[in-house]
């Protein structure tokens, strides 16, 4: 039987999994634990369903709200599928701070992201190809996505100068001199074996101008469709890969287009044509959560979310509390990424059901109850608010682990039941209720 | 049935635990689970066994090795029994640094050390004694020593003046001022709770004269006697108990003498024979591994473990590296405590069978083995020595949990094989091969 060169079948059939390699690219790594199992299945599964994945991944509706925007789905990458609404947690250097891959695992995270920028300076991404990408390097089988750069990059405001071809700035950690361009990027990315990659960006600065947040996308465009050529080259020509010292190759990975425009709607309208006429797997809303108004932020989400195309994922890049996420969801969204709940653990403050919880607060001294009674996570089935107190009194490193550990489920949970709550058809009313039950503002 | 007051008996027999309560002491601490379940039973056990603790902890020999002082036993205590030769982690501030207590339990941690200065310090034993004693307060289930506080007291050079009645000390947190008493620390340790309480002594100096020596042990041994008789007291009189601000008392406390007289051997003896004559439910070497030579403790703690009481657990404090642990087992030694383990792991240093190794060297860039290819921990199951290094030149969390985690595994795994050498009557052939894979001195 003869096949195309470099086509890839996946058969994914109940409890059987068949992979067919193609002999031309045995450079393709191709993980075979690509359904793995879930600890904490909170919507219903997609069964007894034939798959195939032409070197491609794939997104699928799985229920959409009737009264809002929101919509669940399922995406599935060679390293096994997540469901959506999804909230990746940062793994910045290869490591979601202070957590285990295990606890990670146990709190249900089914995809997480990685920092291109850290991971290109820190250890190199020729030495985590090497070792055989990302996902082997931290020791993770599940989707990674990781960002292009830009972000990092132009969050180094003095460090850095731009040129049509990339920008070129200063290692945080040596001050030695680099240069990133849609090309570069893709090239970390590729060597990373990341399941979702994101093209290069410009991240328009908050405030903006009409004519800067225009020349903005402008460039984001042009780079847009360099980052396109370029990983569909690293991907598909060996040699091409080999010379930017790559030399294992996801050619499963995804790439997806990111929209800028500032706060301006046509303008995020023209970026958003711009990159749909080039063609991704998944749109994402760049640009935000800078500094702008919240109002301004979801003004902008609402109005571009249902024009963003309905068989791909929609991604809110750098998207937020439970609160903005929510909101997010009813417009449409798929995808989030935060620091928040890993940052905000380690400076003591913890999500709960009833509000952020202030965990140096004199008042939990004495205190035997669990962070949040109606939370499943193994931090609070175990431990006190009393002794999260004590270790954060006493700087001990239990304290970030668990309070981490807390509001990495609570994230997680909360999603399972966004998720749960659309398949339902009752997503309104539970966002309501939770809502109402963080607007009590426990301190 | 008349039962003699405060008399407490528990039957351990396979499966079933009965607990008959005493109705005078209803104050009394008595936990249900004394017979946690083993994750690593590495040492046959001793089952089917009918066992009356009438408020007290024991000793029972297991095996003894033919060629060397060795011997293998367990400790029984109310909140279950842990296997000796035992090697006890410190949770110094109430946790094992960067260890979630399931991550002991995972690693076979039957028994860990609470410090008492620190207790004290924060949040204060009469928070803790509120919450119901150390074990609820963190959450461990399993036995726990806490030491007396001298020996942190007495490392506050600057900030103490010591008397016959005890030592007067500034908070090297606050600089407030502390007085600590046999009496005093007889109260906190009883306030925690633990299973095993140590008298207050004074750590001898290193070096000491003679005279000096003399000194420090007359006052070791008045003060041992009036820990005694207070622990006593707050043990058997609630009214005592209560108007020191405790009001939940773990009768079944175990209280060990400690043994001072520097580098002395007949002022060893000398204590030691003191001590016998008080008469203590555990005998501990103190004031070792605090500058001498290592030639001149082994002389002594071999001198001294044998005239330790044959039927009670002999404990060598604050030792140490494992070949100094091995070299004790076979002059008879039962416990052991070290912040080895913990602190070698968060400075980048792990243990393994071939010798110690230093992760944060060049050569463990793209080194995708594990810590230690013969080691059955998580960490060595899941992580490879590039990612570890990664995550110590990146400064993050995991690097700490996770070398903790197998240095701690390490450990426990050791006195698991230290432990069947001894009942399998290899100890001399495991040891000799032990010790010399770590004397390759792998770095």
């Amino acid at each position: 039987m003869q096949k195309a060169q470099g086509e890839t079948f996946f058969f994914l059939h109940s409890a059987y999994c068949f992979c067919l390699l193609p002999t031309a690219y045995c450079f393709c790594l191709l993980p075979t634990a690509f359904c793995l199992p879930r600890l904490r299945p909170l919507t219903p599964c997609v069964q007894d369903e034939w798959l195939v994945m032409n070197g491609q991944f794939s997104f699928q509706k799985v229920a959409a709200d009737n009264l809002t925007q929101a919509r669940a789905g399922r995406v599935f990458t060679a390293h096994g599928s997540f469901d959506t609404p999804a909230f990746m947690l940062v793994g910045t250097q290869g490591t979601v701070k202070a957590l285990t891959q295990q606890m990670l695992e146990g709190a249900g995270a089914q995809i997480i992201l990685g920092n291109t920028y850290h991971l290109y300076l820190r250890p190199g991404y020729e030495t985590i190809n090497r070792i055989g990408g990302l996902h082997r390097f931290i020791s993770w089988e599940r989707p990674i996505l990781t960002d292009s750069g830009g972000f990092q990059v132009f969050s180094l405001n003095e460090l850095r100068s731009l040129s049509e071809e990339g920008v070129r700035f200063q290692s945080h950690i040596d001050g030695s001199t680099h240069f990133l361009s849609p090309e570069k990027s893709m090239e970390i990315q590729a060597a990373l074996g990341s399941d979702i990659v994101m093209a290069f960006d410009e991240c328009t600065p908050f405030p903006a101008t009409r004519d800067e947040a225009q020349a903005s996308l402008d460039l984001t465009r042009r780079w847009a469709i360099r980052s396109k050529q370029r990983l569909s080259e690293l991907h598909n020509d060996k040699s091409a890969a080999e010379n930017a010292g790559i030399h294992i190759v996801n050619r499963t990975q995804a790439l997806f287009g990111i929209n800028q425009g500032s706060t301006f709607l046509n303008l995020r309208e023209q970026s958003l044509s711009g990159l749909i006429e080039i063609g991704f797997d998944g749109y994402a809303i760049g640009g935000l959560s800078v500094g702008e108004e919240k109002d301004a932020m979801f003004e902008l989400v609402s109005h571009l979310s249902p024009m963003m195309p309905e068989d791909k994922p929609r991604y809110l890049m750098g998207v937020g509390s439970p609160e903005d996420i929510i909101a997010a969801v009813a417009c449409g969204v798929d995808m989030f990424d935060c620091v928040m709940p890993t940052r905000n653990a380690r400076n003591g403050q913890l999500f709960t059901r009833r509000g952020k919880m202030n965990i140096k607060n004199a008042r939990y001294k004495d205190d035997t109850e669990p962070i949040d009674d109606v939370c499943a996570c193994e931090v609070c089935a175990r431990y006190s608010r009393a002794y999260l107190r004590h270790l954060y009194m006493s700087d001990e490193i239990l304290g970030s682990v668990l309070s981490s550990l807390h509001n990495a489920s609570f994230y997680l949970d909360m999603m399972g039941m966004i998720r749960q709550s659309i398949s339902l058809g009752t997503f309104k009313e539970f966002s309501n209720s939770f809502l109402s039950g963080l607007a009590r503002g426990q301190d």
